[in-house]
């Protein structure tokens, strides 16, 4: 992984398994490169580490260095190796166990992850969107509350709108910097309403990115998410980011499109993998112009993963996201 | 810590917290090093470990590899850090958490402590004296039975005699060898039924012991364990060690002498430190006729900690093992 910033800076922001794809992209096409992610995850092994610890969530921070991490790294395996079995151990990755102790030893959440992406030889650095202990809270569709990243990520109804509890929370400011230093911002893929909206719900953050003289782009999900987005196309999804900050901060949307792509959602592909119906995320003719209509610029690009139409292929999207800054 | 084996090999048998001095020692002194390590531990982080993720004690051989660790290694501090809170997570050290998990993706114990070995830089090796699951079982001064590592350490009266479940387990062959090829091998300062006899256990390596053209120094304990050794003095030390398979591989003891030495052991000073009553290993002109009489030469030598007198001075033991070498 060079650090020679023969392009100038990057930033992606989001969290979640989208983030760590764009992290290699970006750096490998030669950016210096940083991640701004969400401090709102409430799920899994960081979720635990939160509550137990009192800590800030270090999953997505983990996956972030991972991604940036020397790849001769003997350490990047071990930080992602998650124990099977244990009262108390079942579920953590090492890594955030390593992030936990950092954070104790330095009493700084920032310097852990500094000394942990030093461990790593990260070519890259992950900074936190906030250093506030927050929580997310969504109405759905009908207007029901639902409370905590993990369960607004597994509720039954599509989110209609996410807020932060403490409201407004400082950014944490070499995270804005970035974002205002940099000369491409990549926002997602991700999970829209719980990894992507809740870095723009810092109010920092969003002001950053209306600042910023970068190129500010948002890559739309290929599949919805059950519970979380079912039922929006592509400019549904737009239209949610711009609702929730990023109004005026966004310059391009890199769209799958492809033969199969459905005029409107719900043309659901049937999928036997275990993960029940597979909804594309629409991205016709008139959800790619009403996403013009709002002046950003789409562009329309097969992305998906062959194998697995629920994510992006890596290297198409780095493709893509190559060619627009190229 | 330099890897140039300008004094040839040096192997130091044992367990528990006096393991680490030695070894920082020996290869200080420019030593090929290596740790024979028990396996019975069955105490705190490790006995959690063992209990739960059925691996064996990564504990000491943790403590083992820190000490050979290169100085300038980030990761050894690291190692040594302890969850002080979270449940299942609270109290074990971070270093036995990579352990574990290095165990489960290699499939192997062994390759586990090299790759951590490898992670820390540490210029020596650390070898379980056997791999096989064993328990120590203890007899009491009073014939009463006590099972279990650290129930034996913590147990009411004296030790008399203790043995392993399985009996007789197969010696890890590296161990073994390691003994045999080393020019001197120095067994404790440790626990002496709970850290040293469950090495002498395993008839493989008290068969090394015998057969090596190495000088075997035993370090004796400057303080009496409670419940361990009470009212033991050096030669009872010697004694025990004997009786449990060293018997004819034995050639130095090292015994602390110093001007307050009290002839029979039971004059106890009284601490302030929250211990309790400290004993000093009795180490009169008896003790040490009674030692010298096996065919066991002494070396009687003030090697005290100044500022805690349970435990060795490492430099005062170093200069002692430098001499005996020389």
């Amino acid at each position: 992984m060079s650090a020679a910033p023969v392009r100038g800076r990057a930033v992606a922001v989001g969290g979640g398994t989208g983030l760590p794809g764009v992290l290699r992209c970006l750096a490998g096409l030669g950016y210096d490169t940083s991640a701004v992610v969400t401090m709102a995850d409430d799920g899994g092994s960081s979720g635990k580490l939160r509550a137990e610890l009192g800590m800030l969530p270090p999953g997505d921070v983990r996956n972030c260095l991972v991604a940036l991490a020397d790849e001769a790294s003997p350490l990047a395996r071990l930080f992602q190796y998650r124990f099977p079995h244990g009262e108390g151990l079942a579920g953590h990755a090492l890594g955030n166990l390593v992030i936990a102790a950092l954070a104790d030893i330095t009493g700084s959440f920032p310097r852990a992850i500094e000394e942990a992406g030093r461990l790593l030889g990260a070519g890259g650095h992950v900074l936190p969107s906030t250093l506030a202990d927050v929580s997310l809270h969504a109405t759905d569709a009908v207007g029901e509350p639902v409370s905590g990243q993990a369960r607004i990520a597994t509720s039954d109804g599509p989110v209609a709108h996410v807020r932060l509890e403490p409201a407004a929370p400082p950014a944490y400011p070499p995270a804005a910097e970035a974002i205002r230093e940099a000369d491409l911002v990549v926002l997602g893929p991700g999970s829209l309403f719980t990894s992507l909206v809740p870095n723009l719900l810092v109010p920092g953050i969003a002001e950053a990115l209306r600042e910023t003289a970068a190129t500010r782009v948002y890559v739309c999900n290929v599949a919805n998410q059950r519970g979380e987005t079912s039922g929006m196309d592509a400019a549904d999804h737009v239209e949610a980011l711009l609702a929730h900050g990023l109004d005026g901060a966004l310059d391009v949307a890199v769209v799958h499109v492809a033969d199969a792509t459905p005029e409107r959602p719900g043309r659901c592909l049937v999928y036997d993998d275990g993960c029940g119906r597979l909804e594309p995320v629409g991205a016709g003719r008139e959800a790619l112009a009403r996403i013009e209509s709002r002046g950003v610029r789409v562009v329309a690009a097969d992305v998906v993963d062959a194998d697995d139409h629920r994510r992006h292929s890596r290297h198409k999207l780095c493709r893509v996201l190559e060619g627009l800054t190229g």
